[in-house]
């Protein structure tokens, strides 16, 4: 098979299928790709969830109408989750920003969290200024850098994200972190949603380590080598998890990856692929909560699509509340983009073109 | 060259450049090919570029605090780009939300906008009963089907949209009801913002008439034929006219296509250009109010982009204010979606598979 991707010094499509799921073989592939180490950051996902203590100065901010959450790439995707959640759960609108400049209606009654991992990162800091200049309350989410010095100076609470590793692996982090402000807050129930997901999730880095071949992670990614993978999700309430597949296929595995959404995707996509759609293949998200109109939706979407792609990965949702169930599905989308990295031979950690644009800047 | 897509009986590319552009064989082709008439409803869009007068039970409704505008597909895309130019105008927070049910957020201080061209739209009408239920205010935009019917009965406004055309056609005329609404609910200020587009977009018609060998929108479409296009929006305000020529694409050209939005797009799916980007072709939508860094991200991610893809197609906005230049965006990819169709030699209006998942329902 020859795929649009080199597939760089990683499993060799002339393998055998039972030689490329050996255990030892995977484990030492592992050890001379991931040269830093991003299989012991994701192991260590479900640690990150855990509702941190809360400021007084935050716990001081007033009930706000509603929350805008400004930020970019890995640092934005907690806000996505966490919007996912309150939009089910709360009277506050959530949104999420990613831009240069804020909404005419972010006021006064709004409640901006500026979220930079770096805390350098140019356009939130400009939209960190702007909402300053409105006099709307603010909450910083940063480990340091510029954001946490101006933060400092203005008096504004600050939350420290932890650790030093890339931002696309705090998500856990970030949006235990932004949980604990609504609870502070009174805009959710105050009792702890992340105690599922965190042992669900603990579960899931045993089933897919690399001493287990790396179990359906490994064997979705080896299905999605060579294609141009399309997260579809089930419904808006996974739209977030798609973002995070794709993101997490560009940055870590290094390839094209795009999303859409039921049922938005049943009326404009599917038009497309009356042209030709041999270098895709889908992975369809779905969770158990479906009302009947979108579970037959998906399923007749679904006989329309097999035969017109590489093929369909079905993914469904684990757990029972919606925290957990999104959680498990972006920790899936984790650990297969991970593989993918692996197979193709590349670092999954290093992320080149992003550091070259801002070199550029 | 051998591109992903079957040529269809539209211009080879065998042909000589010199032939592929001449005024008869457009003309001949167009007529040949668009049997539907596409071209006129084109041509007549900048007349759906009117104020309509408002029912005296819509200028009853009481002033919101929110509007979320709920549809999918060509019904939702007129909420897209009104919702961006409510963002820079006015205090009342817009949301589009293509769904099967309504955040809890929604209530009796949101006035919900439901558009269905043709009032039969299962989504839709069910995030229409979940707004009953809420008991917020309520208008319908429709010809008529099940949504005017159950408007009716309820006594909730009514917004006719006009014609009988696909309901992607009908984005100026849904813009226009959506733009009178918020005027009459005293959301934005007074004055027609619909004029300048209105004459700026009649030129262009003009300009892109097969008469005229289809102008620049021809030249594009021959550009794209046998890639993927991925259309990338300068910035927010331009990420609704980026899903529109996404939509455009999908389905006129029956073609596959994808979008991103500056800054977020150089945040991880840069990332993904290490893989093989030899199928896509993009097209990059500016516009002339750029900060700084924007401007400067854009130059450096061009330079980053251009040898790694198949082509980059630069398109600026035209006209003054806001609005004219969405739209003037917005009928540029009307255009090429509309050629690049002919080009492969595909009825511009059909969209067999959304009928045959319609069918399956």
């Amino acid at each position: 098979m020859v795929g649009p991707f080199p597939e760089g010094k990683g499993l060799q499509s002339e393998d055998p299928p039972s030689g490329t799921g050996g255990m030892r073989e995977i484990v030492k592939l592992v050890e001379e790709i991931d040269r830093e180490g991003m299989q012991s950051i994701l192991l260590s996902f479900p640690q990150q969830l855990r509702l941190p203590p809360i400021s007084p100065d935050i716990e001081n901010l007033p009930r706000p109408r509603q929350m805008v959450v400004v930020g970019v790439g890995g640092s934005a995707i907690g806000g996505d989750i966490f919007r996912t959640y309150m939009a089910r759960l709360s009277l506050c609108p959530v949104h999420v920003i990613r831009g240069y400049c804020l909404p005419l209606w972010v006021d006064p009654k709004t409640l901006v969290v500026a979220v930079s991992c770096s805390g350098r990162t140019q356009e939130t800091l400009a939209m960190f200024q702007e909402a300053r200049k409105r006099k709307t309350p603010i909450v910083a989410v940063t480990r340091g850098g510029d954001l946490e010095k101006a933060a400092l100076e203005a008096k504004i609470p600050v939350a420290k994200l932890q650790g030093t590793s890339p931002p696309r692996t705090t998500l856990g982090n970030t949006l235990s972190i932004l949980i604990a402000l609504a609870q502070s807050l009174d805009l959710i129930p105050q009792e702890d949603p992340l105690e599922e997901a965190k042992t669900l999730l603990s579960d899931m880095a045993r089933e897919f380590h690399p001493s287990r071949k790396g179990g359906r992670a490994f064997e979705m990614a080896e299905k999605l080598k060579g294609s141009i993978p399309l997260i579809y999700a089930g419904g808006p309430s996974l739209e977030a998890v798609a973002t995070r597949w794709k993101g997490q296929f560009n940055e870590n595995s290094k390839v094209p990856a795009f999303t859409n959404t039921f049922p938005e995707l049943g009326h404009n996509e599917i038009v497309g692929w009356e042209g030709d759609m041999n270098p895709f293949h889908v992975v369809l998200l779905r969770d158990k909560e479906e009302t009947d109109l979108q579970s037959k939706t998906i399923s007749a979407t679904l006989d329309l699509m097999r035969n017109r792609c590489r093929g369909v990965e079905e993914v469904r949702s684990r757990g029972e509340n919606l925290l957990t169930r999104l959680l498990s599905l972006v920790y899936m989308g984790d650990w297969v983009s991970y593989y993918l990295a692996i197979i193709r031979g590349v670092d999954p950690t290093p992320i080149p073109l992003i550091e070259e644009l801002k070199r550029r800047l």
